[in-house]
């Protein structure tokens, strides 16, 4: 019988990045085009990867105190319209209901494009001491906001995320809680999804709608544009104030609570894609990766039995041992077209068995990242594996590490920062006067803006002046084309 | 200082079991009203049992199979209306975006009131071969029908579920994955949530919209009265028909798939509640219990600091065996309000520390379900709790059980039924000839419906007669008032 050849059917990064992205989305399955505009299917390969992305995450806000619940999708207009800044920035992308069924109703209600204001009304009911505070609440939901030009993963017009929702006492808790969870969000994007991020606060233009101050983890993708992994915002008393959130302190005083909201969403399943992906295909960080290892055995009809049965065997230890293994048995493809697929796949290693190797008393194991084999003893499988799959995730992150660390430069003048986006892309630092006027010349330029103004290296160097005015610098921030 | 006092605040069930949910769910801390009409806040609290309730169930479709993936929550009108029954069914409660922003859609959205309608579409484009086949999909979503008469978790405008949707080669497979999920529903029910049901089949006029046919499992309540607690669907080939969903079979010829489509809802939440409840408020059942123990320790201001630190000691050691646990160490409360909360709140194990339990080398051990208390000596405490924990669930699901075996009866005549119902609720077996004049016969003078034709015990006794038509009957039916 014939079998089926494998058509990879990708473009490679260096011709077209973004249709290489497109390809390997639809291609490895992880997602495709819905019936709805804008909105995607996320299929079982690509939503696999989101669950582990999500249960990473869930364990550390756990871990820092806080707790999951849900609130209702639909925000009232009136509700909406409560904190000037925010209905502002959300309006224009908000899907509208008038009405159920045939029945008009008598207020509109917008599908929420973030949960602030409906949550804001619950907490106005459940604080009343400041024994109730603080308030630390996480809500995993679909969002949506409308958006002109959508790509997968990315920028869709309903995407899942979380929203962490907390109310303090004081500002400098609310202060505190901010920086904790930016913090967490770059902590996991390292040592799950090998993704090293930059943290830092956002310019004024860039913030989000209704926030005192925002914060953000940058990451750089393999063609040298940033993508905005997260953001965590220090909300003041801005939706206190739009709400009455207000508690007795133990002052007697009746005061408003101070409030931070942060999230990170599917987006992330783009940031890995574009992080570690290659002309073959995708590459999965270990420790999020659906299947961490695929067996493929290799037989004549002769040893069919043998080593099939060695495989499962194989793939039993494995899942013993808590591994996310898959025994690829499949009789109607040959091994190379499993090589491809899983390559394709992004599975992190691959485990050869054959007849010689049973023999041997060893496997073959593949490396996804560079493609390297290396015989492993039977009888030390488990705890090799274990120990390959730490090594993928530490040279995953070196060379995501290694690129932020090429793709960094320095910039004097928006002719330096124009001639090295146009060469190499990649982030730039540059002095900023901290005016906005600057941002929109340099964007106009060179459609590159301000990721934000790290957390480290900020401080501007004696003599910095802004690359654009002229003027003494304020920070040194970091400029760069983003998603 | 003056010590907060307990107010439980909650209903008697026998004054008024609806009254008694509402306190219990609220006082509780379960969930609240929130500010859109027929949509609720879930709190932390409440959440957590979901949480445990959706890990429970999803473990089951991955080990029976399923993956998990995510479609877009907005339905083309054109999309809902492809198949006949199923948009009269649904229409009338779905709610219509017919705006983003300021702009009118060319098409308007409806928000799914189930998925059948989005996930046939995209099934359509990737089943092409019997290779295809099975596709063995969930998903957990939120979902919208916009009921007349809300009730929390039992019955609200936007709900949180999983939905089920398979795609088979032949018809007798997609039978069996319906029956095979409804037996997983069935399981999963008894052995995580403590709750029996029944498992049947729906009447003609009780079946999903667009189903050939619709089966459920049917729990009983505290209060007698029946809820649907899951549905299992069998498609036929209704959708696959309407989305041209065909694949081309091993003999070469086009063929349409065979579907079914199955699900349970954060109305489950509302069954573990009203199933096991009692006039001190909630009984959570261990196994998806947000907290299984709760230690309370009991000390003057000389014993205060041996007390704490053997308190957090016995923490420790429960939550290094896995045990969810909570030392409540507040010291704004006696701890008799800390007992009445947590049998308010349905704790399953109170743990009291005091200087002469620590003397004695033991501690005390009281039961929510009956209020037991017991000594344990220290060394055993461990294995002592998990096997309490495993103890509490045969004897809550146990006394569930009793509760459907006593409340079960036998009408032979519509007043026989009346009767019964007015006098103890509950089931009624009856003979039913398989017309829907009856069914509505019975409905008006009683209120009660026909909850399903249960798979085992349908058979009709020799000579037994529909109870309203005096007809041969052709089943034996449970009838019941149902939330």
């Amino acid at each position: 019988m014939a079998k089926k050849e494998f058509e990879q059917g990708i473009t490679s990064q260096d011709e077209d990045f973004s249709q290489w992205y497109i390809d390997t989305v639809l291609k490895a399955e992880m997602a495709d085009y819905s019936c709805v505009r804008g909105c995607m299917n996320i299929r079982p390969y690509g939503y696999a990867l989101w669950e582990h992305i999500r249960d990473a995450f869930d364990q550390r806000f756990k871990a820092t105190g806080h707790q999951n619940a849900y609130f209702p999708m639909f925000v009232p207009e009136s509700f909406l319209q409560k904190e000037a800044e925010h209905v502002e920035g959300f309006a224009p992308e908000v899907p509208w209901v008038t009405h159920v069924g045939e029945e008009k109703l008598t207020e509109r209600l917008a599908i929420r494009p973030t949960s602030e204001t409906v949550i804001c009304a619950a907490y106005a009911n459940w604080v009343k001491s400041y024994r109730d505070l603080p308030i630390l609440i996480n809500q995993w939901a679909n969002v949506v906001r409308w958006e002109k030009r959508t790509r997968m993963f990315l920028r869709t017009s309903e995407f899942l995320w979380q929203e962490g929702h907390t109310c303090h006492r004081t500002e400098e808790e609310a202060r505190e809680e901010t920086m904790r969870m930016l913090r967490v969000y770059n902590e996991c994007c390292e040592n799950e999804l090998a993704v090293p991020t930059v943290m830092g606060q956002k310019s004024e233009s860039e913030k989000f709608a209704g926030a005192v101050d925002t914060y953000s983890i940058e990451a750089m993708l393999a063609d040298g544009n940033a993508l905005q992994a997260g953001t965590s915002h220090f909300l003041g008393q801005n939706f206190a104030k739009a709400f009455e959130i207000k508690f007795l302190d133990e002052d007697n005083i009746e005061k408003y609570v101070w409030q931070t909201s942060w999230g990170v969403s599917t987006r992330l399943v783009g940031a890995v894609i574009m992080s570690h992906g290659d002309n073959a295909g995708l590459i999965m960080p270990p420790r999020i990766a659906p299947i961490q290892v695929v067996i493929v055995p290799v037989y004549q009809e002769a040893t069919k039995t043998l080593v099939l049965e060695e495989a499962l065997k194989v793939e039993a230890e494995l899942k013993a041992a808590g591994i996310r293994v898959k025994c690829d048995a499949r009789e109607t493809v040959r091994p190379g077209f499993k090589f491809n697929e899983w390559e394709l796949k992004g599975v992190p290693l691959r485990i050869e068995i054959g007849p010689r190797d049973i023999e041997k008393g060893h496997v073959v194991v593949a490396r996804r990242i560079d493609k390297e084999k290396a015989f492993v003893p039977r009888a030390e499988l488990v705890p090799a594996i274990s120990k390959a799959l730490d090594v993928f995730h530490a040279d995953l992150l070196a060379r995501a590490k290694q690129r932020v660390s090429d793709l960094t430069s320095e910039a004097a003048t928006l002719d330096e920062l124009s001639a090295i986006l146009s060469e190499k892309r990649g982030f730039v630092w540059a002095g900023w006067d901290g005016s906005s006027e600057t941002e929109e010349k340099v964007k106009e330029a060179t459609k590159a803006t301000i990721r934000n103004i790290p957390l480290e290296g900020s401080e501007p160097t004696a003599g910095l002046k802004d690359l654009v005015s002229g003027q003494p610098a304020k920070y040194r921030v970091l400029f760069a084309r983003a998603y």
